[in-house]
């Protein structure tokens, strides 16, 4: 856990709209990490095809046009670095010096319905994280970051199964972003309505929560028998998601 | 709900990693949006600062240097066209032409727990829909993209809480965007390495499921006594997050 700290202030994480919603301390940045099994990773990619193979269609995009790519993908934090499963965007992405990612952590925890629709909202944490990644090359460092990834999955996964060899840590496409850059923001609380002219409206307001749970294991059917449900495992089954990392 | 049909395969939607994961049909795009509460919108921004204060940190980014801002935000469909709650992005990002967005939609199912670290994963459902999108400023459809906003938050709002006024759809900024282009990606079931050498190791493997689902309504600690809970909302308690839409 790092200490209470200020997060950045820069132009592209001040809080300009809601501010009340803003929040500027590196916990709350922590705990939203801590509590999420994806992020969404942004990056910018270019109209250039890929790997174009004959009488398929082309993008959309022309060539030399940019535009963004928002992909779903798990990560871990060691200290004030998050990693990041890199395999998902293409590799090039990574290798032209400053080029800004944004990562992106939300848990939707209720819907807030208002009196009126306008006032409808949601009741969110999100955390975004601004930097240019950096390639994980160092074996050494790979391992670190595989392991913060892992335990991120379920804490205790790296001790109990078989760790990376030689030929997947080849494989693995590994980001390293600084965990400095950050805009986090949270809304809790009932509709906005409630000190309006709406109020007085014959109108059911309030919020429905949204409750993630994990279920009981569910194994795998070619599991040979008297292998059991080990205990890190096991004890996340009625658990609260955002409660997974103890 | 739209025909069945093929969704587009141009070079930026096509599965070239993990084919196996890909879908194709319209139905699945329809369903992932449906069963979503939020997306989160990527779009390029640049360096400029916006609204900057004397004394405040620019931001890291250079003038010029275009980033990406990967934004969490609320949605809705009307048949082929996707609504978006544009506010949380600066208006000026969309008034220029082709301005390509990309807006991703993903639900976690659930961890996919391996004999080997490298073979760990996640069961989920995504869709990734790109293309430029249309201000919306025509009074009609700016009423129905909110309706079919409302609609999504929970079906029968639109009918039942206080539509929105001259001065509040003037307020709101909303997002049309095509539902033409996209890409759709789906994991489920067990772990790969069942067939694998590591098969035989003494590891337990399977899938922790995840499920959301909607707790009690909570009501606004001002709502006047004697107004209750609308059927429409009642039956969301209990309910799979991602059965909200019937």
């Amino acid at each position: 856990m790092p200490e209470s700290s200020a997060l950045s202030a820069t132009e592209r994480t001040r809080h300009r709209r809601l501010p009340e919603q803003g929040r500027t301390d590196r916990h709350d940045l922590h705990d939203i990490l801590a509590a999420g099994v994806i992020c969404h990773l942004g990056v910018i990619a270019d109209g250039r095809p890929i790997n174009a193979r004959p009488g398929r269609p082309r993008a959309e995009a022309q060539p030399g046009e940019v535009y963004p790519m928002v992909l779903p993908t798990v990560y871990g934090m060691d200290g004030d670095t998050l990693y990041l499963h890199g395999s998902v965007a293409s590799r090039s992405l990574f290798t032209a010096p400053r080029t800004t990612i944004c990562v992106t952590v939300t848990h939707v925890d209720g819907l807030v319905l208002a009196r009126s629709v306008f006032e409808h909202a949601v009741n969110y944490r999100s955390a975004m994280i601004y930097g240019t990644p950096r390639l994980v090359t160092d074996r050494d460092e790979k391992l670190a970051g595989l392991h913060a990834l892992a335990e991120h999955i379920v804490p205790g996964q790296w001790d109990y199964a078989r760790r990376p060899n030689a030929k997947e840590l080849a494989k693995t496409t590994l980001l390293a972003l600084a965990l400095a850059e950050a805009s986090v923001k949270i809304r809790t609380g009932p509709p906005d309505d409630g000190d309006s002219p709406d109020a007085t409206l014959p109108v059911w307001a309030g919020v429905v929560p949204l409750a993630a749970t994990w279920q009981s294991p569910d194994p795998d059917p070619v599991l040979p028998a008297g292998i059991p449900v080990p205990p890190h495992i096991a004890t996340l089954a009625g658990r609260p998601a955002d409660r997974r990392i103890p």
